[in-house]
């Protein structure tokens, strides 16, 4: 996989962070708000216009392509286009993972915009944020790896609102890796997922670790 | 499952989607847009408080939480909140499944919205895509059912672009159905999904369909 170089300080890192962070909140208020307006038919063109104008001011000077996976010379991770963790990526919730000690868990709200079936979280966006949260308890022992297989067990509609999400290594043999991880409400487990990891042959010492924002 | 009607014509549904369906489409231009500018800092907080002042109008009047699953009396599907087909959720691509002879299938373009790995799609919208597909692959008898397990093999990774998804039924089993399903770019497939599909005790009859849009 591909890692860009940004090669940057630290405080420039945390600069461009507290720039993006709420642009890209404010559009994720945006995301809901569209859903959710009932205002006239002429607001909702206004609207429409207001928001093109912004893209064009915005596209005057952009990259090509998509963002990338980036890094400082001090291995900083700057994932910030990521469709789950990504800051500048108002589509990702943004997820926060944190290790704990045996993996990772993370807390989050999900809105308005992650809705499948009335009131409830779409199964394909749990798939989403367990294929993710994961991946990172797979990589929670430093050793790089990919996902092999993932596999959901749905065992209630998940609401909408506050959820929490863990993974943990259950086991290893050879170059695989056997996690399991759970997505809850308050009231328990609503999906849990078992994946298998794969370290990649070429691995050989240690990587960039995974950012947490 | 809930779903809300709406008493309204398939004129005025109509009306209505040519009126959401552009405004969330600038809106996912706009998601684009912030991952990718880089206009200097002045132009990026000015961009924040114009799609603020936006959310504000926007926000005037709004429905009191999610959007919901809507049908009409004749049984058209307004599932326009939803993360992965919504017509007015910026978050989805929007994904349209069209019902072919041997079950359902969808082309799509991903962009750096999209993006996991760099130059990827994130594995885990890959699995939010495939749940969505197969489910839909799974009523394709018109017969309702829920997601009871899913299992995503990645076979390499997906990258960002024109992608289609398909999905059909393999076999039925009492209340089970046996689904699969691929994610494939031009090469050929990139994930396989398998899932098992339940039939609510309750159903003894017609249900709404699905709706492609």
């Amino acid at each position: 996989m591909e890692f860009t170089l940004e090669d940057i300080s630290e405080a420039e890192v945390a600069r461009r962070r507290d720039l993006y962070a709420p642009l890209a909140d404010t559009v994720r208020d945006l995301i809901d708000a569209v859903i959710r307006t009932e205002v006239g038919d002429d607001a909702i063109d206004d609207a429409r216009r207001r928001i093109a104008a912004v893209v064009d001011d915005l596209r005057a000077e952009q990259i090509d392509g998509p963002y990338g996976v980036r890094y400082t010379r001090e291995y900083t991770g700057m994932p910030w286009g990521n469709a789950v963790i990504g800051l500048r990526n108002a589509i990702a919730p943004p997820i926060r993972t944190e290790r704990v000690p045996e993996g990772v868990r993370a807390s989050f709200t999900l809105g308005a915009a992650y809705e499948g079936p009335g009131g409830h979280v779409h199964g394909g966006v749990c798939a989403m944020i367990l294929d993710h949260v994961l991946g990172e308890g797979a990589s929670s022992d430093d050793v790089p790896c990919y996902t092999g297989t993932i596999t959901m067990r749905y065992l209630r509609p998940t609401p909408l609102g506050e959820l929490t999400a863990a993974s943990w290594i259950t086991e290893r043999e050879g170059r695989k890796k056997i996690v399991r991880g759970t997505l809850s409400d308050a009231a328990g487990v609503t999906v849990e997922a078992d994946g298998i990891f794969i370290v990649p042959k070429s691995w050989d010492g240690p990587m960039p670790r995974k950012s947490r924002d």
